[in-house]
């Protein structure tokens, strides 16, 4: 049984508590800090929390508290985080890590000196879909990894300080490109290294700073390309995709709009209120169970396990770090137009990673480029002779 | 926290268990019972189970149990609820409740005269997507519900006594039907009484003497109806969906075979082994959680609280005989050719219903029969007169 | 080349023109009767036929029209096809061919004795899909057929005349019905004999006097089963949806609602109006090309090529014969809530076929009932003794 | 009618005269060329044609042809077209143009020149979906389009020459991004100018020269990005889809391999074989008519309409150059790592387009970031102020 303290009482705190006070959970939110004693009392009143208070510090400090989970604006995560090493209290974080790399580090290399257990709580790598999927990879069901591309756009973030750059640290890359290149590393292997990104941003929509639609390509050492697409200006929803291509397979994952679940209404049957659809009639596609669905329940699981277990979880502080580092590449880079490289003064993976081999070999003399079968029966073999580089075909019946 | 005892150990046993001992779960199974010591040790052994035997009495009397959790083949259930009613212990049983309603009606009168805690663990009506949908339609999204089918099909179940008659008390009717017909009720209505019930049922493909494959209409006393269509003969995996129809509405749900994960592989690229598929190369279409999506974990998060709260849950053993009874209908229909009564000696929902009217005023003279807006933007209407019956157009520019 | 006579200037007529005269097409519609001159007019200048008339007759015995193509309201299709019989030209109408069988009868002999080409315009087999399915049906891709069903359900039709009874002939079983029965009869084959029928009918929404809502099954002579489900009262737009079981494989086909194509928008964009949809705004699912996705386009091709090669057509008058000889038992069988025979005076397919064998022989002493992969790996069989009828467990490692 | 003289006999040649002579079409091809004898004749077996060759210009030049239609290897177009401009026939040439914009450029220049009809087939732009959805698009369904991507991925083409880098001037860039250029123009405007390319291309998986997948951003002047992703090493068929994002609404296009369209087979059914699929058993996704889905009815009709109106087609040379130039682009762009411009020796468009705003204005003082409602049913606003820049959430109930 772990206590918590939540650091937060808004939109991400109040998912999370749903999520750990969930069904027969044996964890309980003890304690809550809010900016706002109003919001302070109100979550603890929800929730059943023993104890709030307005003094980040009396929350983290409080002996009941087993687990810091810090649920605030992105500009105070390291203040959060410096608390934690000071109580010596474990410490899990909203994602993404810091507002930049630099923020990152500062913030790992506190939590590894305090020694204390450090989670980033990404939870679309915990989703059972992409828990799934990663699993099979990983046994090898689509083969080499070549691309893994991951969405997430929506028409902007509910609460407000996510809009003032000074507050968030950026736009819809940072909040949502962060959940994007985690996936991208999970498909991939987390100990592949990030090598350059070519990122475009831009603020096509909002009247904001920031920027509010982005995608970026970034290349890793073996030869892999992830890919994420993030905007604040999509209409329809919440747009979560993953795709995954293998040399030998393909996943495609919706995690939102399209899971199975289709209802239509005239809106004239009843007061009747759609849940983040941008409308309460037409076409609606609700999702089942959105704590599960999003991997909240499975990402605080494995935290927890990870705390009574000693290990460390899936996802650590270093995670969050090298995100932020592969972020920090895709700013640069949609300002100066070029492939920016990652930098990793900590970089824990493999290296020397060399690019996979493209030849197949058919036999002494041919590599192979192509068999199918024909519409009228044969195999039909597109090969490549080793020796002058000529394509032949050649049809075996 | 409850404290489990799990009379049997077979495959629907183990699921059971994965979800009661679930993440962070605070309830455990602390006793196994098994006709077979083998078993009986080998799930002690993996869910850390303190007490197993091949006494069922003895799980079931055990001091360390609060709730019996029945997992046996049909033919068992009557004999593990009297041991329950005699030990005084909370009874949660697997679907459905009894081969047929006189063994259903039995069992809730037993437990109804012990005065213990009973729960119906029919998972179906419980899955996120159920819960909301059924929500929904409570809420009045849909309008009046007219049409409620469920479909579970797949190409047979696992274990050896399902495809004995004399065990399972039937085919798939029973085994798949029972399903079908809590959720249709579940839209309809759970207080709105079914009437009468005309059933087709065959064995089309195994070399069995039960039915292999089976459809259902159920009327209802408000003039809706219930359908269910059943199969141990489908190819592809398990098909499960439910389609709702409402006056103001539709509601289609899929909860296995298309739920935004498709995945394809060549089976090439190593020895990746799916679940629950008919194969494993291919497109293939996993599902995330499996016990999330089935709602074992909604269910039993119900029954637990339930019981802690000294209240009734979704589902109980009324709930099963009701069930029983009309599958009871069905296959009496399926022999006679005829719409069979549904024979109800408990009734406990509403009675006396009438069908809800099908004439929708216009105005002072006519009733709408339908409008529409014309493709060249003009809005035009149907109408009937009410002194003549006469269908009349009418186009409003 | 064909030069047609169009009969009727409604929304079918209209539709059956555009296909006709589509893209790049060598067929022209040169004359057109309606019952209203303005209407004939109109639809001539529209189509540039060169002769409109509101003698029916006279568009008939036209000499530059070689084939007649009724598009009328269903009572006036014998008093067509009769002018068509006198003036010996080739004849090819619109779904339903008649009320009931005795009118359908009447017209088929009428056609033979005069010795005319008849085709009857049952687009719905013609849709791409089904002519793929079909085909893969018949080479063996889902091996026998167990069941087919066929679903037509929309917000009810465009015309006033639908909604007449005494127009009609029927509601929404003889309008939307007769697709689903030559639907269903070309996946079981439309050589096994239709047997008898249970139907259930109701009006629940409408104020009319025909049944806006039905479901039946049809029992075909090989113990496979058709299924139909109709309606005038569903939400959504246009649901067109075939599924197919078979001993080997399963076919689902959606061919409305849900195509590869999804639009959404807020309705702020412009003034875009939605075909076929219920709202202008919020997620719609245009099709994209509804002549040829609704088989328009195949079914001309084939009566015309048919006309001009000399053989009959994949669907005639007969074909529509045997349609209504189905829903006149659906129309007894909702009256009599009995499985009413299809009484077939006219019947030129297989005769005496017997129900398929569900027994498959796993060696001398046992049939096959299962054989499944464990997730352990393993091959489980599950068999039955021919000897006992004992079913037994094998697990093959 | 048209009659056509098609060059080249392979793959896409019979492809096309599929469609040429498809239903009931007027049109003919008259005369085949194929650089093998063998080809030739069994080409004009198979379509009828009068006349076949091994001599281009003869069949060119033959006076029953009124068009030339190119379906050669890339490295041939240029010499068929300067045979079609001596000739003065009308000539349509399979995608892309050129094998890179000097190339596309002397055949734009060429027939010009020559004053003859000149059509590109870029079939993808014709599809029923994108003829519907790029008119939705003019019509203002999703308001001003942001992004639009095309994605066109598959194992790899039949013809040996497409693998031949010298033939076929590059890999899957010329080969699939092509078709997503002009895809993307269409949606954001051909009108307006695509300005830079951002291109990353690799050869992952395939022993050759070109490259087998590539991902390219495409900027337009007014701030819109084109976007494609191509490849020949996808597994799992051929994936067809587009997506376009709007300021307000979104659509989502698939043309191959979800169309509601599912099968699956055992395999053991029969010696069925899938079309276009990787395996014959599974789950398969047949598309009904391809020709049709694919565009090229469409596409043809567009092309020899406006020769018989005297009218340019909806794709000329001009578009073909235009995509060429573009390609360029991402050619280079993928070698030297930088955004590209794109060189337009010749442009049609609009010019110094200049970005749109992205301000909307809420009140004399806030600009408007985002409109919601809240899951208890206020509005909740999130504007900026125009002075000071400050973001406030403001709640309307």
């Amino acid at each position: 049984m772990q206590r918590i303290a939540m650091l937060g009482s808004g939109f991400i705190g109040r998912f999370y508590a749903d999520s750990i006070q969930g069904l027969r959970s044996q964890d309980k939110v003890v304690s809550v800090y809010s900016r706002s004693e109003k919001n302070a009392k109100k979550f603890a009143d929800d929730y059943g929390c023993s104890h709030w208070t307005t003094d980040m510090e009396e929350s983290v400090a409080h002996p009941d508290v087993d687990v810091v989970c810090i649920s605030l604006p992105n500009n105070l995560h390291e203040t959060a985080v410096n608390l934690c090493c000071k109580h010596k209290k474990a410490v899990i974080t909203t994602k993404p890590l810091g507002r930049n790399a630099v923020e990152a580090k500062r913030m790992l290399e506190a939590v590894e000196k305090a020694g204390i257990f450090n989670g980033y709580l990404e939870d679309l790598v915990y989703t059972p879909k992409s828990l799934k999927a990663i699993e099979s990879v990983k046994n090898g069901a689509i083969g080499r990894v070549l691309w893994a591309k991951s969405r997430e756009t929506h028409p902007g973030p509910h609460s407000d300080w996510f809009w003032d750059i000074e507050q968030a640290g950026g736009g819809c890359i940072l909040d949502l490109g962060c959940h994007c290149v985690e996936l991208n590393r999970s498909y991939i292997g987390k100990d592949i290294k990030p090598v350059e990104v070519m990122c475009w941003a831009d603020t096509q929509v909002k009247p904001i700073d920031a920027e509010d639609h982005a995608i970026a390509l970034v290349k890793y050492e073996n030869g892999a390309i992830g890919q994420f697409e993030v905007s604040w200006t999509f209409r329809g929803g919440l747009d979560l995709r993953d795709e995954v291509m293998g040399s030998e397979g393909t996943i495609w994952i919706n995690s939102f709009l399209r899971t199975g679940f289709d209802m239509f209404t005239t809106g004239k049957g009843g007061n009747y209120v759609a849940e983040k659809a941008e409308s309460n009639s037409g076409w609606l596609f609700p999702v089942g169970d959105e704590l599960n669905e999003l991997g909240y329940n499975h990402m605080f699981n494995d935290m927890f396990s990870a705390i009574e277990k000693g290990t460390p979880p899936k996802e650590t502080f270093y995670d969050g770090y090298v995100v932020n580092a592969v972020l920090d590449a895709a700013y640069r880079s949609a300002k100066s137009k070029l492939w920016e490289p990652v930098q990793l003064d900590i970089w824990r993976g493999r290296v020397g990673v060399s690019k996979d081999s493209h030849l197949v070999e058919y036999d002494a003399d041919h590599y192979l480029v192509k068999e199918e079968v024909t519409h009228y029966g044969a195999k039909k073999l597109i090969l490549k002779l080793k020796s002058t580089g000529k394509i032949v075909e050649k049809v075996v019946e």
